[in-house]
Protein backbone atom coordinates (compact mmCIF):
# COMPACT_ATOMS: atom_id res chain seq x y z
CA UNK A 1 0.00 0.00 0.00
CA UNK A 2 2.69 2.75 0.58
CA UNK A 3 3.15 2.82 -2.75
CA UNK A 4 0.26 5.33 -3.17
CA UNK A 5 1.38 7.16 -0.49
CA UNK A 6 3.32 10.41 -1.80
CA UNK A 7 4.47 13.85 -0.11
CA UNK A 8 1.66 15.76 0.81
CA UNK A 9 -0.52 17.89 -1.62
CA UNK A 10 -3.49 19.89 -0.56
CA UNK A 11 -5.69 18.08 -2.89
CA UNK A 12 -4.94 14.32 -1.53
CA UNK A 13 -7.76 12.88 0.74
CA UNK A 14 -4.93 12.20 3.30
CA UNK A 15 -2.41 13.74 5.15
CA UNK A 16 0.66 12.14 7.64
CA UNK A 17 1.80 12.67 11.54
CA UNK A 18 5.44 12.41 11.37
CA UNK A 19 7.14 11.24 14.01
CA UNK A 20 6.26 9.21 17.57
CA UNK A 21 4.43 12.02 19.29
CA UNK A 22 2.17 13.38 17.18
CA UNK A 23 1.22 9.72 15.63
CA UNK A 24 0.76 8.79 18.96
CA UNK A 25 -2.12 11.32 19.47
CA UNK A 26 -3.73 10.40 16.33
CA UNK A 27 -3.60 6.50 17.60
CA UNK A 28 -5.63 7.93 20.77
CA UNK A 29 -8.05 10.30 19.37
CA UNK A 30 -8.58 9.48 15.39
CA UNK A 31 -7.91 5.60 15.52
CA UNK A 32 -10.91 5.06 12.68
CA UNK A 33 -8.98 7.32 10.16
CA UNK A 34 -5.62 5.69 10.50
CA UNK A 35 -4.58 4.08 6.78
CA UNK A 36 -1.51 2.50 8.02
CA UNK A 37 1.43 3.14 10.46
CA UNK A 38 4.69 3.12 8.93
CA UNK A 39 7.83 2.32 10.79
CA UNK A 40 11.51 3.05 9.92
CA UNK A 41 13.84 0.02 10.41
CA UNK A 42 15.70 1.86 12.33
CA UNK A 43 13.50 2.43 14.88
CA UNK A 44 14.18 1.35 18.15
CA UNK A 45 11.43 2.22 21.18
CA UNK A 46 13.56 3.27 24.28
CA UNK A 47 10.56 2.69 26.39
CA UNK A 48 7.72 -0.04 26.16
CA UNK A 49 5.15 2.53 25.99
CA UNK A 50 6.83 3.57 22.68
CA UNK A 51 6.52 -0.18 21.61
CA UNK A 52 5.32 0.87 18.01
CA UNK A 53 4.83 -2.91 16.95
CA UNK A 54 2.85 -3.63 20.09
CA UNK A 55 0.57 -0.42 20.00
CA UNK A 56 -0.78 -1.35 16.43
CA UNK A 57 -1.19 -4.85 17.15
CA UNK A 58 -3.53 -3.99 20.79
CA UNK A 59 -5.50 -1.63 18.07
CA UNK A 60 -5.93 -3.55 15.44
CA UNK A 61 -3.94 -1.72 12.81
CA UNK A 62 -2.06 -2.18 10.00
CA UNK A 63 1.89 -1.45 10.40
CA UNK A 64 4.26 -1.97 8.16
CA UNK A 65 8.39 -1.62 8.31
CA UNK A 66 9.28 0.67 5.03
CA UNK A 67 12.69 2.57 5.01
CA UNK A 68 11.57 4.01 0.92
CA UNK A 69 8.13 5.67 2.43
CA UNK A 70 10.58 7.74 5.16
CA UNK A 71 12.97 8.63 2.03
CA UNK A 72 9.74 10.02 0.23
CA UNK A 73 7.79 12.18 2.08
CA UNK A 74 9.56 12.85 5.54
CA UNK A 75 11.07 16.25 5.33
CA UNK A 76 13.16 16.28 8.92
CA UNK A 77 16.00 13.40 9.76
CA UNK A 78 15.17 11.38 12.44
CA UNK A 79 11.99 10.71 11.56
CA UNK A 80 10.94 6.77 12.48
CA UNK A 81 7.54 6.77 12.99
CA UNK A 82 4.64 8.20 10.76
CA UNK A 83 0.56 7.36 10.51
CA UNK A 84 -1.11 8.20 7.08
CA UNK A 85 -4.63 9.21 7.82
CA UNK A 86 -7.80 10.19 6.17
CA UNK A 87 -9.01 13.38 6.41
CA UNK A 88 -11.61 14.30 8.10
CA UNK A 89 -14.39 16.99 9.11
CA UNK A 90 -15.64 18.05 12.05
CA UNK A 91 -17.82 21.41 12.36
CA UNK A 92 -17.06 23.35 15.31
CA UNK A 93 -19.44 23.22 18.18
CA UNK A 94 -22.01 25.52 18.83
CA UNK A 95 -22.28 26.21 22.23
CA UNK A 96 -18.73 26.30 23.53
CA UNK A 97 -15.50 29.33 22.64
CA UNK A 98 -14.56 29.64 19.53
CA UNK A 99 -10.93 30.59 17.80
CA UNK A 100 -11.34 32.71 14.92
CA UNK A 101 -8.38 32.89 12.42
CA UNK A 102 -9.06 35.08 9.35
CA UNK A 103 -6.79 33.94 6.47
CA UNK A 104 -3.78 32.49 8.82
CA UNK A 105 -1.04 31.90 6.10
CA UNK A 106 1.74 30.65 8.16
CA UNK A 107 1.87 26.75 8.74
CA UNK A 108 4.18 26.38 11.65
CA UNK A 109 1.92 29.62 13.49
CA UNK A 110 -1.44 27.43 13.04
CA UNK A 111 -0.14 24.70 14.00
CA UNK A 112 1.32 26.10 17.46
CA UNK A 113 -1.81 28.36 18.04
CA UNK A 114 -3.80 24.75 17.92
CA UNK A 115 -1.21 23.68 20.66
CA UNK A 116 -1.81 26.76 22.29
CA UNK A 117 -5.72 26.48 21.90
CA UNK A 118 -5.89 22.93 23.66
CA UNK A 119 -3.75 23.69 26.41
CA UNK A 120 -6.52 26.46 27.66
CA UNK A 121 -9.14 24.59 26.67
CA UNK A 122 -10.06 26.32 23.40
CA UNK A 123 -10.67 23.54 20.78
CA UNK A 124 -12.70 24.89 18.24
CA UNK A 125 -11.16 26.50 15.52
CA UNK A 126 -13.10 28.74 12.82
CA UNK A 127 -10.71 29.36 9.75
CA UNK A 128 -11.94 31.99 6.96
CA UNK A 129 -10.24 31.33 4.06
CA UNK A 130 -7.72 31.80 2.03
CA UNK A 131 -5.49 30.19 4.46
CA UNK A 132 -3.18 27.51 5.20
CA UNK A 133 -4.21 24.06 4.74
CA UNK A 134 -4.66 22.55 8.48
CA UNK A 135 -4.20 19.39 7.12
CA UNK A 136 -0.56 20.10 5.95
CA UNK A 137 2.12 17.95 7.69
CA UNK A 138 3.92 20.60 8.60
CA UNK A 139 0.87 22.33 10.87
CA UNK A 140 0.47 18.84 11.78
CA UNK A 141 3.93 18.58 13.26
CA UNK A 142 3.67 21.97 14.81
CA UNK A 143 0.68 21.25 16.65
CA UNK A 144 2.03 17.90 18.04
CA UNK A 145 -0.88 16.42 17.67
CA UNK A 146 -3.28 18.79 19.13
CA UNK A 147 -5.27 19.01 16.00
CA UNK A 148 -6.86 15.78 16.59
CA UNK A 149 -7.97 17.08 20.03
CA UNK A 150 -9.55 19.80 17.47
CA UNK A 151 -12.38 20.92 16.23
CA UNK A 152 -12.39 22.90 13.13
CA UNK A 153 -14.37 24.64 10.17
CA UNK A 154 -13.94 26.69 7.28
CA UNK A 155 -15.60 29.90 6.09
CA UNK A 156 -15.57 32.03 3.20
CA UNK A 157 -16.17 34.99 4.73
CA UNK A 158 -16.32 36.02 8.18
CA UNK A 159 -19.46 37.97 7.33
CA UNK A 160 -20.59 33.83 6.24
CA UNK A 161 -19.38 32.26 9.65
CA UNK A 162 -20.83 35.81 11.68
CA UNK A 163 -24.44 34.80 10.13
CA UNK A 164 -24.37 31.64 11.52
CA UNK A 165 -23.39 32.21 14.88
CA UNK A 166 -25.16 35.86 15.87
CA UNK A 167 -25.65 34.19 19.47
CA UNK A 168 -21.27 34.88 19.96
CA UNK A 169 -19.36 37.93 21.14
CA UNK A 170 -16.69 38.54 19.09
CA UNK A 171 -13.55 39.66 20.57
CA UNK A 172 -11.48 41.21 17.40
CA UNK A 173 -7.80 41.41 18.29
CA UNK A 174 -6.13 44.17 16.48
CA UNK A 175 -3.38 46.90 16.82
CA UNK A 176 -6.11 49.70 17.45
CA UNK A 177 -8.60 47.85 19.14
CA UNK A 178 -10.15 49.87 22.05
CA UNK A 179 -10.20 47.71 25.32
CA UNK A 180 -6.97 46.91 26.31
CA UNK A 181 -6.88 43.25 27.06
CA UNK A 182 -5.60 43.83 31.25
CA UNK A 183 -9.00 45.42 31.43
CA UNK A 184 -11.33 42.50 29.99
CA UNK A 185 -12.44 38.87 31.89
CA UNK A 186 -13.70 35.22 30.41
CA UNK A 187 -17.19 36.66 29.75
CA UNK A 188 -20.28 34.37 30.54
CA UNK A 189 -22.00 33.61 27.68
CA UNK A 190 -20.77 32.70 23.89
CA UNK A 191 -17.83 34.29 22.36
CA UNK A 192 -15.13 33.96 20.32
CA UNK A 193 -11.55 35.35 19.67
CA UNK A 194 -11.36 36.94 16.32
CA UNK A 195 -7.07 37.48 14.58
CA UNK A 196 -6.17 38.20 11.51
CA UNK A 197 -3.18 37.63 9.27
CA UNK A 198 0.28 37.26 10.17
CA UNK A 199 1.08 40.03 8.34
CA UNK A 200 -1.68 42.14 7.94
CA UNK A 201 -3.77 41.75 10.78
CA UNK A 202 -7.70 42.57 10.86
CA UNK A 203 -9.18 44.85 8.85
CA UNK A 204 -10.50 48.21 10.38
CA UNK A 205 -14.16 47.03 9.15
CA UNK A 206 -13.92 44.12 12.33
CA UNK A 207 -13.82 47.37 14.36
CA UNK A 208 -17.77 47.75 14.17
CA UNK A 209 -18.07 43.87 14.88
CA UNK A 210 -18.59 43.39 18.29
CA UNK A 211 -15.61 44.20 20.51
CA UNK A 212 -12.00 45.14 19.27
CA UNK A 213 -9.10 44.75 21.88
CA UNK A 214 -5.45 45.37 21.68
CA UNK A 215 -2.36 44.14 24.01
CA UNK A 216 -0.41 46.72 25.07
CA UNK A 217 3.42 46.83 23.51
CA UNK A 218 6.49 49.36 23.13
CA UNK A 219 6.66 51.08 20.35
CA UNK A 220 10.38 49.82 19.55
CA UNK A 221 8.25 46.64 17.70
CA UNK A 222 5.44 46.61 15.13
CA UNK A 223 3.53 43.70 16.72
CA UNK A 224 3.08 41.00 18.40
CA UNK A 225 3.67 37.29 16.25
CA UNK A 226 0.49 35.69 15.99
CA UNK A 227 0.81 32.90 17.89
CA UNK A 228 2.36 34.67 20.50
CA UNK A 229 -0.95 36.94 20.55
CA UNK A 230 -2.93 34.42 20.42
CA UNK A 231 -0.87 32.50 23.69
CA UNK A 232 -1.74 35.62 25.48
CA UNK A 233 -5.27 36.10 24.58
CA UNK A 234 -5.47 32.53 25.34
CA UNK A 235 -4.26 32.25 28.39
CA UNK A 236 -6.73 35.64 29.74
CA UNK A 237 -10.06 33.96 28.23
CA UNK A 238 -9.15 30.62 29.34
CA UNK A 239 -11.64 28.98 32.52
CA UNK A 240 -8.36 27.06 33.47
CA UNK B 1 33.93 43.95 -0.51
CA UNK B 2 31.03 41.53 -1.26
CA UNK B 3 33.28 38.66 -2.06
CA UNK B 4 34.10 38.24 1.72
CA UNK B 5 30.95 38.38 2.90
CA UNK B 6 29.88 34.34 3.05
CA UNK B 7 26.72 32.31 4.23
CA UNK B 8 26.85 32.87 7.76
CA UNK B 9 28.82 30.59 10.15
CA UNK B 10 28.98 30.76 14.06
CA UNK B 11 32.56 31.61 13.83
CA UNK B 12 32.54 34.66 11.67
CA UNK B 13 32.87 38.04 13.56
CA UNK B 14 29.95 39.49 11.23
CA UNK B 15 26.49 38.34 10.80
CA UNK B 16 23.50 39.99 8.44
CA UNK B 17 19.71 41.63 7.95
CA UNK B 18 17.93 39.79 5.82
CA UNK B 19 14.62 41.90 4.02
CA UNK B 20 14.28 45.46 4.69
CA UNK B 21 12.87 45.71 8.13
CA UNK B 22 15.19 44.15 10.27
CA UNK B 23 17.87 46.49 7.75
CA UNK B 24 16.04 49.40 9.32
CA UNK B 25 16.12 48.47 12.63
CA UNK B 26 19.98 47.71 12.29
CA UNK B 27 20.49 51.33 10.64
CA UNK B 28 18.54 52.85 13.29
CA UNK B 29 19.98 51.26 16.34
CA UNK B 30 23.22 50.14 15.59
CA UNK B 31 24.83 52.09 12.82
CA UNK B 32 28.18 52.41 14.25
CA UNK B 33 28.37 48.18 13.75
CA UNK B 34 27.59 48.41 9.90
CA UNK B 35 29.94 46.98 7.54
CA UNK B 36 27.91 47.54 4.46
CA UNK B 37 24.31 47.52 3.25
CA UNK B 38 23.10 45.47 -0.20
CA UNK B 39 20.79 46.04 -2.27
CA UNK B 40 19.24 43.54 -4.73
CA UNK B 41 19.06 44.80 -8.71
CA UNK B 42 15.24 44.38 -8.58
CA UNK B 43 14.62 46.18 -5.38
CA UNK B 44 12.41 49.24 -5.77
CA UNK B 45 10.82 51.28 -3.19
CA UNK B 46 7.30 51.81 -3.00
CA UNK B 47 7.32 54.44 -0.23
CA UNK B 48 9.73 57.28 0.38
CA UNK B 49 10.62 55.63 4.09
CA UNK B 50 11.92 52.64 1.76
CA UNK B 51 14.17 54.13 -0.19
CA UNK B 52 17.29 52.47 1.17
CA UNK B 53 19.51 54.36 -0.87
CA UNK B 54 18.73 57.82 0.30
CA UNK B 55 18.93 56.49 3.98
CA UNK B 56 22.18 55.15 2.94
CA UNK B 57 23.15 58.59 1.67
CA UNK B 58 21.86 60.75 4.74
CA UNK B 59 23.42 58.09 6.96
CA UNK B 60 26.90 57.93 5.51
CA UNK B 61 26.57 54.18 4.84
CA UNK B 62 28.08 52.06 2.14
CA UNK B 63 25.47 51.18 -0.59
CA UNK B 64 26.20 48.90 -3.09
CA UNK B 65 23.88 47.18 -5.74
CA UNK B 66 25.06 43.37 -6.15
CA UNK B 67 22.86 40.53 -6.85
CA UNK B 68 25.73 37.95 -6.23
CA UNK B 69 25.71 38.55 -2.38
CA UNK B 70 21.65 37.79 -1.95
CA UNK B 71 22.38 34.53 -4.46
CA UNK B 72 24.95 33.17 -2.57
CA UNK B 73 23.66 34.15 1.48
CA UNK B 74 19.82 34.76 1.30
CA UNK B 75 17.79 32.07 2.66
CA UNK B 76 14.47 33.43 1.12
CA UNK B 77 13.03 34.50 -1.96
CA UNK B 78 12.32 38.22 -1.92
CA UNK B 79 14.37 39.35 -0.07
CA UNK B 80 16.05 42.51 -1.96
CA UNK B 81 18.06 44.30 0.98
CA UNK B 82 20.70 43.29 3.74
CA UNK B 83 22.73 44.89 5.83
CA UNK B 84 26.19 43.26 7.03
CA UNK B 85 26.82 44.00 10.64
CA UNK B 86 30.28 43.07 12.71
CA UNK B 87 29.06 41.40 15.85
CA UNK B 88 28.66 43.22 19.10
CA UNK B 89 28.69 42.26 22.76
CA UNK B 90 26.57 44.51 25.25
CA UNK B 91 26.59 42.68 28.89
CA UNK B 92 23.21 42.93 30.45
CA UNK B 93 22.08 45.75 32.91
CA UNK B 94 22.61 45.50 36.67
CA UNK B 95 19.09 46.98 37.46
CA UNK B 96 16.39 46.29 34.78
CA UNK B 97 14.43 42.52 34.82
CA UNK B 98 16.17 40.19 32.99
CA UNK B 99 15.20 37.33 31.18
CA UNK B 100 17.25 34.11 31.61
CA UNK B 101 17.21 31.36 28.52
CA UNK B 102 18.75 27.92 29.52
CA UNK B 103 20.04 26.04 26.72
CA UNK B 104 17.71 27.60 23.94
CA UNK B 105 18.16 25.26 20.83
CA UNK B 106 16.07 26.66 18.06
CA UNK B 107 16.76 30.01 16.22
CA UNK B 108 13.47 30.55 15.59
CA UNK B 109 12.03 30.45 18.92
CA UNK B 110 15.47 32.51 20.13
CA UNK B 111 14.24 35.15 17.64
CA UNK B 112 10.19 35.39 18.70
CA UNK B 113 11.45 35.76 22.11
CA UNK B 114 13.84 38.85 21.96
CA UNK B 115 10.81 40.57 19.99
CA UNK B 116 8.19 39.55 22.40
CA UNK B 117 10.25 40.85 24.82
CA UNK B 118 11.33 44.47 23.69
CA UNK B 119 7.24 44.68 23.04
CA UNK B 120 6.80 43.89 26.86
CA UNK B 121 9.73 45.94 27.80
CA UNK B 122 12.02 43.22 28.95
CA UNK B 123 15.33 44.29 26.85
CA UNK B 124 18.14 42.33 28.99
CA UNK B 125 18.64 38.57 27.96
CA UNK B 126 20.92 36.19 29.36
CA UNK B 127 21.80 32.95 27.50
CA UNK B 128 22.98 29.82 29.31
CA UNK B 129 25.34 28.07 27.17
CA UNK B 130 25.03 25.42 25.41
CA UNK B 131 22.43 27.49 23.21
CA UNK B 132 21.63 28.61 20.04
CA UNK B 133 23.63 31.84 18.20
CA UNK B 134 22.24 34.58 18.96
CA UNK B 135 23.90 36.56 16.19
CA UNK B 136 22.45 33.54 13.50
CA UNK B 137 20.53 35.63 10.87
CA UNK B 138 17.91 33.35 11.49
CA UNK B 139 17.45 34.63 14.67
CA UNK B 140 18.19 38.38 13.56
CA UNK B 141 15.07 37.70 10.76
CA UNK B 142 12.49 36.02 13.36
CA UNK B 143 13.76 38.84 16.04
CA UNK B 144 12.35 41.42 13.11
CA UNK B 145 15.28 43.46 14.22
CA UNK B 146 14.42 43.66 17.67
CA UNK B 147 17.49 42.11 18.49
CA UNK B 148 19.08 45.42 18.03
CA UNK B 149 16.82 46.52 20.76
CA UNK B 150 18.61 44.23 23.46
CA UNK B 151 20.92 43.33 25.57
CA UNK B 152 22.44 39.96 25.78
CA UNK B 153 25.15 38.17 27.87
CA UNK B 154 26.53 34.60 27.78
CA UNK B 155 27.13 32.47 30.80
CA UNK B 156 28.50 29.06 31.39
CA UNK B 157 26.56 27.90 33.43
CA UNK B 158 23.15 29.22 35.50
CA UNK B 159 24.75 29.04 38.53
CA UNK B 160 27.72 31.30 37.60
CA UNK B 161 24.88 34.01 36.29
CA UNK B 162 22.78 33.38 39.70
CA UNK B 163 26.69 34.14 41.78
CA UNK B 164 26.75 37.55 40.34
CA UNK B 165 23.56 38.32 40.58
CA UNK B 166 22.49 37.54 44.54
CA UNK B 167 20.25 40.67 44.17
CA UNK B 168 17.60 39.34 41.66
CA UNK B 169 14.77 37.00 42.91
CA UNK B 170 14.55 34.13 40.57
CA UNK B 171 11.11 32.84 38.69
CA UNK B 172 11.79 29.59 36.88
CA UNK B 173 8.97 28.55 34.63
CA UNK B 174 8.80 24.32 35.51
CA UNK B 175 5.59 22.43 34.34
CA UNK B 176 6.28 21.64 38.21
CA UNK B 177 6.38 24.76 39.56
CA UNK B 178 4.68 25.68 42.87
CA UNK B 179 3.42 28.72 42.13
CA UNK B 180 0.32 29.21 39.65
CA UNK B 181 1.28 31.99 37.21
CA UNK B 182 -2.05 33.76 37.60
CA UNK B 183 -1.17 34.15 41.30
CA UNK B 184 1.76 36.29 41.14
CA UNK B 185 2.13 40.18 40.45
CA UNK B 186 5.40 41.84 39.61
CA UNK B 187 7.84 42.28 42.03
CA UNK B 188 9.04 45.68 43.28
CA UNK B 189 12.85 44.39 43.51
CA UNK B 190 15.28 43.12 40.85
CA UNK B 191 13.77 40.04 39.24
CA UNK B 192 14.63 37.14 35.95
CA UNK B 193 12.15 35.38 34.39
CA UNK B 194 14.01 31.72 33.67
CA UNK B 195 13.44 29.31 31.04
CA UNK B 196 14.21 25.94 29.92
CA UNK B 197 15.69 24.47 26.72
CA UNK B 198 12.33 23.42 24.33
CA UNK B 199 12.51 19.88 24.96
CA UNK B 200 13.71 19.33 28.29
CA UNK B 201 12.49 22.19 30.27
CA UNK B 202 14.83 23.26 33.38
CA UNK B 203 15.99 20.46 35.25
CA UNK B 204 14.51 20.29 38.82
CA UNK B 205 17.59 21.51 40.91
CA UNK B 206 15.64 25.15 39.50
CA UNK B 207 13.22 24.23 41.93
CA UNK B 208 15.44 25.17 44.73
CA UNK B 209 16.32 28.26 43.07
CA UNK B 210 14.13 31.39 44.13
CA UNK B 211 10.42 30.33 43.34
CA UNK B 212 9.27 27.93 40.66
CA UNK B 213 5.90 29.14 38.62
CA UNK B 214 4.15 27.13 36.30
CA UNK B 215 1.67 28.09 33.90
CA UNK B 216 -1.97 25.84 34.04
CA UNK B 217 -2.93 24.10 31.11
CA UNK B 218 -4.99 20.80 30.25
CA UNK B 219 -3.61 17.74 29.62
CA UNK B 220 -3.90 17.07 26.35
CA UNK B 221 -0.94 18.77 25.76
CA UNK B 222 2.81 18.15 27.13
CA UNK B 223 3.69 21.35 27.34
CA UNK B 224 3.38 25.30 25.58
CA UNK B 225 5.82 25.91 22.87
CA UNK B 226 8.61 28.23 25.04
CA UNK B 227 7.93 31.13 23.02
CA UNK B 228 4.23 30.67 23.79
CA UNK B 229 5.23 30.43 27.52
CA UNK B 230 7.84 32.97 27.83
CA UNK B 231 5.06 35.66 25.93
CA UNK B 232 2.39 34.69 28.39
CA UNK B 233 4.85 34.95 31.21
CA UNK B 234 6.05 38.53 29.97
CA UNK B 235 2.75 39.60 29.63
CA UNK B 236 2.09 38.65 33.51
CA UNK B 237 5.10 40.47 34.59
CA UNK B 238 5.15 43.31 32.23
CA UNK B 239 5.19 47.27 33.45
CA UNK B 240 3.11 48.34 30.52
Amino acid sequence: MDSKIRKYKQEYDYSYTLGMAPTMELIKMKREQIEAIYVHPKFKAREAENDIYRICAENNLPCETNEKIFNRIATKENTYVLGVFRKFSSGVSNSAPHIVLVNPSDSGNLGTIIRTGVGFNFRNIVIIKPSADIYDPKVVRASMGAIFYSNFEYFNSFEEYMDSNKDYEFYSFMLNGSLNLKDIKRPDNKFALVFGNEATGLPDKFLQYGKSVCISHTNDIDSFNLAIAFGIAANAFTDL
